[in-house]
Parts: structure tokens; sequence; C-alpha cells
């Protein structure tokens, strides 16, 4: 290729509006254009990194035995109807009425669509285990747009929906299909974490979020530095500490006037905040209950939501507060309650001893706190709080590290819900109809591409990981006297090159080394190769890769050693 | 590829609801499944062919200079109105409010949004020309979506654009892209005519549409038996006959008391139609007029439109016809009218003589009329009928045949049109603002795959070209006893095909013979290879071609060589 007769637009500028780097770099790059909020046109420079990604997830799918196919972008009320999501999945579905007045969706997944096609097809078990996949374009009408294709209301995914009768079946599915997005990743040489995810609204029961690492991601998760444990934050098992200790305090109340949090109430005593007892009062399906953690954790909503009572779970009200504990936030505790309530604590909470609460009273905490002794063990010891970093790792290798992680990927064990909802049954050995197993398993992959970019840029642009750039080497030509020996040297290289099997760009726009080095850095290109007259008289052409920090002049067998690192 | 790991799902039945063969194969084969009306999934075998036909498209693109990009589905309103569209489109165009209830469309066409993208990206000549394309699924609201994916709702269409700063450059351009489809169906295998099209509502200045050549083509062609010349019915010239004969009979009038077509009037007075001459009534911006056609021939409202006065005419009411012409229709003609009227020949009926026309009185025409003679030689002499099996063809050489044509691509010289509107610019070599000169280019991908059946298929199914093959030979096993050696003996044969650089696939579903030979003939695989038990002690494999009538045996190396063909 050569780029004067391609079509590569850059600029210097930042742009204003654009907040995280990948969507800085991406309109630098002129890799997308913004058409309107949340719809971006993939320039040519842009499309050919989105097709370098679509190609590793294809191969990987097929690898993986998963089999290719393409469902409408558009999908008929009825069917989101059967599975109760026409009103469930909120604003982000675009709803459309066509000329008669029918009412459409445009998909922003396909569970409804793939079920109605398998109970149409699928009619014996003979038939499973089945995964079909897709890679088509998407619509989410987020209700705030940004970060460029980071979160777009139109991307593109690889969505895959796997079909079973069992749930061993399913399992089976499940690690392929994991196993396939570990290989996609590595393969496009980025840096990423399988994680244990919530299944969330979208049920089910198995789930793992796959999450490229970049500091400015958005979802926090943990990873033990001694296994390869990890898990999205909200997921991660809380380790229950070592045995509580003995009591070697006597209960004292102590004044603390204008100390409501346990942060100020551990200053003032000149205590460890882990020495505190935080009192989170919520009110579930059978009435008032005090949630403890340590001070110095915080309590997960969604762990708490699983336990019996508590699924749908709200914050008491300050009235209820003084109703049951007697006393106004910032000075409760479980202690002497008002009325009787029900007390549980996160399990490095039960395991302290000689610890504060709030004495029900304002102005005044109690400290030298012990459990059994100055007031009853609580109700239910459970683990309800986020993990931290220095965690013991749940699987008892290692300690609990946090990174910053973008998803790019998700698997689900959907179980029978939709099959279930949309009554997708295939016969068994025995001739009796049975409600399907399924699996989903998605991919962004437009997201993808900016998601590489926020882990791989430098200050000059983006430094493509080599399997996403757009091309692997950038021949350059400087030639400010015209000579044609040169500009023929360059073809020369670049055909040669080509011919090597190298993804090659010939860079004969004629401009300044200045511009032209910019604009190939700036694009991430991972090998320059410059020719120039000076090179061509020492029979040199001067090298670059792109994390390099200086060009080395070398032969051209020392060029194809390069290309090969 | 295993098809028992595959999805195949074919029927024998013929689907009540389809209308024409390649909708009716394309369902008994699997190929798509209705998800609603216009809106169709493409399976696994579907998606192959499917994928096959972009990947030629995509290839010849590349090849021709087009540079691949991807914009949104979803286009905003406002650059519709910047076109007059919005509202022009009419109801094709899917109209969509998001959830702030900003208004879009579903784009059925890319103009607006190219055009944008090209004036805010392009700024000097030097940049041109640029030709960009994209392979896209696209939505029209037809209000009577049927045939399948011949005439579907949403679609994969290949659509591309071009600029330019002059019509020389862009007429260059248009070439390449002639020439690119012409490889691209040829590529394809299907027999097609690039035939020169009426310019329609898109506008601009050339344009040609490529037919795949059907009998059941909705469009109808004509093309030369001596030369390459063709064209859709509407825009192929009508040539002038040989020169008028000599005037030979009396004027004189005959009764026609019942007869006022000129098939009736023909035969009452046992005269060959093409002696009679037709008269059609219009209203033009400049009053009544009268065209006149042999009765053998069709007034060409798209070329009568084309004449000075006539851009919007419309057909004469009744009351018009008697005030102007004195008499009621049936009887009229062009001698003596009661006003003064202006009078339209087409060449044909311009070079009669003793033609018959209505006598503009009931129940009465004229016969021996001649032009000059008897009446005024015609306002206007010009092409204005259509053209019909026989003619000479308009470029002298050979004669008109006519054909039946699926429009499946389309080029257009749109010229400044779309530009214009939007105010696309690039400064030229004195740097001065000039409007771009546009091109744009379409493939109905989806189109072409339904396309291809109806021009190649036989009683028991589709008849693919080769190219278009979802694999181009099936390795079938029959094997009643359950010998494993048959089954290793398929295998391997698979596998050394695959490892020649066919494309194959195994059958090893363990069907009857009939009903696998059934669906391998179905879905069109041009090569049938069968390893049975009898075959493999004789050493032979039994062959059938995909057209052939019968199987023949061949050794291994025969196989190659008929699989080479």
């Amino acid at each position: 290729m050569r780029l004067s007769r391609f079509h590569l637009n850059t600029s210097k500028e930042t742009p204003a509006d654009a907040e995280i780097v990948s969507h800085q770099l991406m309109l630098r790059a002129g890799m997308i254009r913004k058409l309107a909020a949340g719809l971006y046109t993939w320039s040519p420079l842009g499309l050919r990194v989105l097709r370098k990604v679509e190609a590793v997830v294809r191969e990987e799918m097929n690898r993986a035995g998963a089999i290719e196919m393409l469902m409408p972008s558009i999908q008929p009320r009825e069917l989101w109807e059967e599975t109760g999501r026409w009103q469930k999945f909120g604003g982000q579905l675009l709803k459309i009425r066509d000329r008669k007045d029918a009412e459409f969706c445009y998909g922003p997944t396909h569970e409804e669509v793939i079920t109605d096609f398998a109970r149409n097809e699928l009619r014996s078990y003979r038939q499973l285990p089945l995964n079909f996949y897709q890679i088509q374009t998407k619509f989410r009408d987020e209700i705030r747009p940004r970060f460029g294709v980071m979160r777009a209301r139109e991307f593109l995914m690889k969505d895959a929906y796997s079909f079973h009768l069992d749930a061993e079946s399913l399992a089976q599915t499940y690690q392929a299909m994991y196993d396939a997005y570990s290989r996609i990743f590595s393969r496009l040489g980025l840096k990423f974490r399988a994680v244990a995810a919530d299944t969330g609204a979208i049920g089910g029961s198995a789930s793992h979020e796959f999450h490229v690492l970049a500091d400015s991601g958005e979802d926090a998760i943990v990873f033990s530095d001694g296994s390869d444990y990890a898990a999205n934050v909200e997921m991660a098992e809380a380790v229950a500490p070592g045995p509580r200790p003995a009591a070697a305090e006597e209960l004292r109340e102590v004044a603390t006037p204008t100390q409501k949090t346990c942060e100020d109430v551990a200053a003032l005593l000149g205590l460890p905040l882990q020495r505190t007892l935080k009192s989170v009062a919520v009110v579930g399906e059978q009435g008032f209950v005090l949630a403890l953690v340590r001070g110095d954790h915080a309590v997960n909503e969604i762990k708490l939501a699983k336990l019996t009572g508590l699924v749908e779970f709200r914050m008491a009200t300050e009235a209820e507060i003084v109703e049951h504990l007697g006393c106004e936030p910032g000075f409760i505790g479980p202690r002497q309650p008002a009325k009787s309530i029900t007390v549980i604590a996160d399990r490095s909470a039960a395991a302290l001893a000689d610890f504060v609460i709030g004495a029900n009273r304002a102005g005044f905490h109690l400290a030298g706190v012990n459990w059994g002794r100055d007031l009853p063990e609580p109700d239910l010891v459970a683990d309800i709080r986020n993990a931290v970093e220095g965690d013991p790792s749940p699987d008892g290798k290692g300690t609990l590290r946090m990174a910053r992680g973008i998803e790019v990927g998700h698997v689900f064990q959907l179980g029978s819900k939709y099959a279930e909802a949309l009554g997708a049954t295939v016969l068994d050995a025995e001739g009796k109809a049975r409600v399907m197993q399924m699996g989903c398993y998605g991919i962004g992959v437009s997201r993808i591409v900016a998601a590489a970019i926020e882990q791989n840029f430098d200050a000059n642009g983006i430094v493509w990981p080599a399997p996403m750039a757009p091309w692997q080497v950038a021949v350059c030509i400087i030639n400010p006297k015209d000579d044609p020996a040169v500009v023929a040297a360059a073809a020369q290289l670049h055909e040669e090159l080509v011919a090597a099997g190298h993804e090659a760009v010939l860079d004969d726009r004629g401009l300044r080394p200045g511009v032209m080095f910019g604009d190939i850095e700036l694009i991430g290109i991972p090998h320059r190769v410059v020719v120039s007259p000076r090179g061509l008289e020492a029979g040199t052409f001067e090298y670059r890769g792109r994390r390099d920090s200086e060009s080395r002049n070398l032969t051209r067998a020392e060029v194809d050693a390069a290309l090969a690192c």
C-alpha cells in the first residue's frame, strides 16, 4: 500500500471534547470521526485495525467449533415480549416503528432471536451441542455516550450462543469459550485478566469477564500475586482472617462529640481504623438489619443482597434508625438497640476483639467492646464486604492485588432462562421434550481497539501490539533533492517486504521528515525503515522500532532481522 | 468441515409463501430463515455463500483502488435535511427517535454521510481522486417486502462513493468501477449484462445497471446480438427505420363502429399493425400534445418526459381530448384537430406512408394517410417509444434481443448534486474553492445470492457457480455395515482434498444415501465423491458433478482431475 493512494488525515491538536487517551488518539490519528452522539465512522485507517481484531476473533471462534451465522439487526417487539425484556431492558433499547406501525428494536443483543431460531431449527438432542456466533453491529441507546468507541451507541460485537441438553455439556462449551477468549486476547498482544463476575440482570449461574488491564479502566478487579485467581471486586470473596483474639480491654464509653465516622473516632482515640466497626442500617424483607464491617472496609451491596431476607433491601431512613436503635446516625451500634434487630457481621468484623462501636447515644462511642461479653454474638457472620488490596487470595495462594480493567469480553452460563421463556426444547434420548441449556459469549470488537490504546500509548501516540497494527512496517522516503534513485530504492524495499509477507506501507506523500515521522509514530506502526540519499550512499537503512528511543543504521539483512522480532 | 459438526437443516417441502424459485430453494436448503416481514437470518450455510460474494466484491474493489471504511448504520436527520431527502426519500426511509427524542434514520444509502465525511476531511485537490467503499447492512422499509432476500428490508450492500475535482476524473473512476463490476460478476460465474440505465430520482448524468440474466427477472433489458450494446428497455434508443416510402394510396374514411384500438382496426381492415398509428394525448407545460407511435409500439414515458415542455407531463382527460380534437378517445388522430395542438411523432411513425389514424369522428378512422399530403409534418420527430425485439441495435451492429434481468449493481455519475447541497469543496490548483464531483457505485451483496439461484437451478435444487458454492466438493459416506475402514477412507479423502486446497465437506451424518444425496444436490455442491464399501474394494470413488446426469467410478487420480475442472 502506498500512503499517497490511501486516506490518512492526522492532527496534532488534542480534541477538546475527548476525555480519555484512546478517544484523543483515535481522533488525532484519524481512525474515527463522529457523526452524532455515540455514532462513529471508521476511517480506512481505523477499519484496518478493527478488521485485524475481527479476523482473530473469527479464527479462534471457528477453531473452537463455533459456527458463524448472521441475524438481522432489527428485531420484532413480539419476541422481546416473550422474554419480558421489551420493558425490562430499559432505555438502552432503541425502539422503532416501521411504516405499518409495527414495533421493532435495533438489537442490543440477540438472545431472543437466536433462541427463536433454535426452537424452530432444533428437534433432537442429537443435534446438540451447537454454538452459533455472529460478528455484527449492535445498538445501545446509552443515556450518556462517551469516550469515543469505548462507549458508543452503535458498535461492533461478536456474540455467540450455545445450546445444550444438560448443564455438563454447557460447562464444557463454556470452558472452550473461556479458552478461546484467552487465546484471542493473547494473540492480540494484550495484557488481560479473566475475572469471575456477577451475572447481573442477564441471569444465569456462572460468568467471567475478560478485562484489558489499563490504569484508566472503569472497573476495579482483584487478582492474586500467587495464582491465576482474579475477580471483579464486587465478586471477589473477602476471606475470613485468623481466629478472634481474646478480650484484653474493659468496655468503656468515650465522648465523641463531633466524631461520626470511623476515621474520626479512630483518630480521636489514637486507635487503628481496623479496630473500629462500621454499622450500616438497612431494611429487608424481615425488617431492620444492622450490617457490620470493619472501619477500613466497605459494605458490598451485591453480596448483602444475596443473603436470605435481603434480596430487595434498602437503606434505612433516619426515622427507622432512631426508632430501632434509639439514636441518630453517626453514633449507632449493635449494643442494646431500642428494639429487637438482626445483626449481620462481616467475617473480619466478627473476628475483632477490643473494638469500637457507636454507643447508641448521641456524642458517644464504646471502646474495648468484645463479642459475647459486651453484646451477643452476631445473628449471622457472612462475607458482606469488598475485598481489598492485601487480603489473602480466596484460593489460599498469594495475596490480592488491585488493578483497573476495561471489560472487553464476557462469558455466561445462562442456563434455561431464555429457552424456558421461549419454549425452546428438544427431545432427549427417551423422546421426552427437554428445555435446552444455553450459554452466551460476547466480545466488544470495536471496544477492543480503544482498550488496546488505553494500554499501549506514549507521548507520541499509539503503540500498537503488532497483531493489531494497521501495518507492520512503514517505509519512509527522505528525498529533499527529488533523487529518482531514492524513490526507486524505497519502492523496491517496500515491494521486497510485501513479497516477504510483511504488511508494509510506503510513505510516498512527500512530507517533511518531522511531519512524516510524527504521523507514523502517532498511528503506532511497530517498525519504521527510512530510505534517504545518505543511507543509499552508505548502503544502510535507518531503522527504529516504535518503542525504541533511538534509530539505528542497518544493512538490508539487518532490517529483515529487526522485522522478524 | 464435518457436516455432523455443522448445522444443516433442509426440507423437501416447497414453502407455501415463497413465490419465486430462489426464495423457495433458499428456504428448503435452510440458507435463510424469516424473522419478520423482510427480515432474514442467514444460517451458517447461507452465510458461507454470502461471504463468498462479499470476498470477491472486496478483492475487486481493493484492486480497483477503492478504500474500505465503515460508516454508522444510524444517521441523523439533520444531514438528510441538508439534501432535502428526509422528506423526498419517502416511506422506504425507516425513521427513528432515540431516547432523547432526536431523529435518525436507518441508512438506506450513504450519500449524505460520506459527503459530510468528505467535506470535513478533504481540503485540497491534491487529495483527489478518492473512492471510499463499505460493505454494510442497509434498511429500506419496503411497503411490500417479498421474494426472500431478493427484496428484503434489511440487506447487505457494498456502496462506494468517489470524489473528484472534475468530470474527467469522475469518468475515469466510473470506468474503473464499471470494469471492476464486470470482473466481480464474471468471477462469481454469473451470466450478466451491464446496461445503460435511467438515472432516476438519485440524479446525475451517466448510469449503468448490472443485471444477472434470469427468466424470472423483474427488469426487461435489450441487448444486441452483434455487439456488447445493452440497455434497460426504458433507456434503449429505438432507432429510426429507413426513409419514408412514397405515398401509394388515396386518403379514405373507413367506418370502424366499435373498433377503438389499433389491433381491432388493423384486423377489420386486413392491414398489418405496423401500418396503424397510435395517438396518445398528454398535457405538458405548453398545453395539449398528441404523441404518435406505430400501432405495434408503446410510448416510453421516460423518453417523452425528456422532451422540452413535457418534463412534468400528464395524461389528458377525456374532456381535454374532446375539447382539442372534437372527438371522444378511440377515434382520435392528428388530422384536423378542433383546436391547435402540438404533434410529436416517433421516428418510426414519421417514416410511415399509407397509414391509418383516427378520424376525429366517432366510429370512423382514416386509411391511406400520408404525411405532408393529408396532414402537416409532425411538429417534432423524436425517439419516444420502447425498443422492441428485432429493432436494429443503436450502435449499428446487429439486432436487438430482449432478456429479463435482476439488477444487482448500479454505477452512477452523480456530478455535483450532493457535494453542492452539503457544501463539499476543495481548493483547486489556483487556491479557489470548487465543489467536488461525485460518483456512487452500489452492489446488492445479499441480492446476488438470490439472483444467482434464479439463474442456476434445476429440479433437484440449487446449482451454484463454483465460486459461490458453500463448499466445492462433498465427500459422502455410504456405510450400511458401519465398517471403520470406510469411515477412515472417507476421512482420509476429505483431509487430502482439504490439504490440496479444495473446500471440502465430509458428510458424516450417517444418513441414508438418498436423503444424503438429496441434501447435497439441494444445497448445490458442484462435486460429489462417494466412499462406499464396494468402491473401497474396487479402489474407486463414485463421482458426480452437480450438472451431470450420471455418476462415474473414478480412481483417486481421476477424482483429482474431475475436481480440477
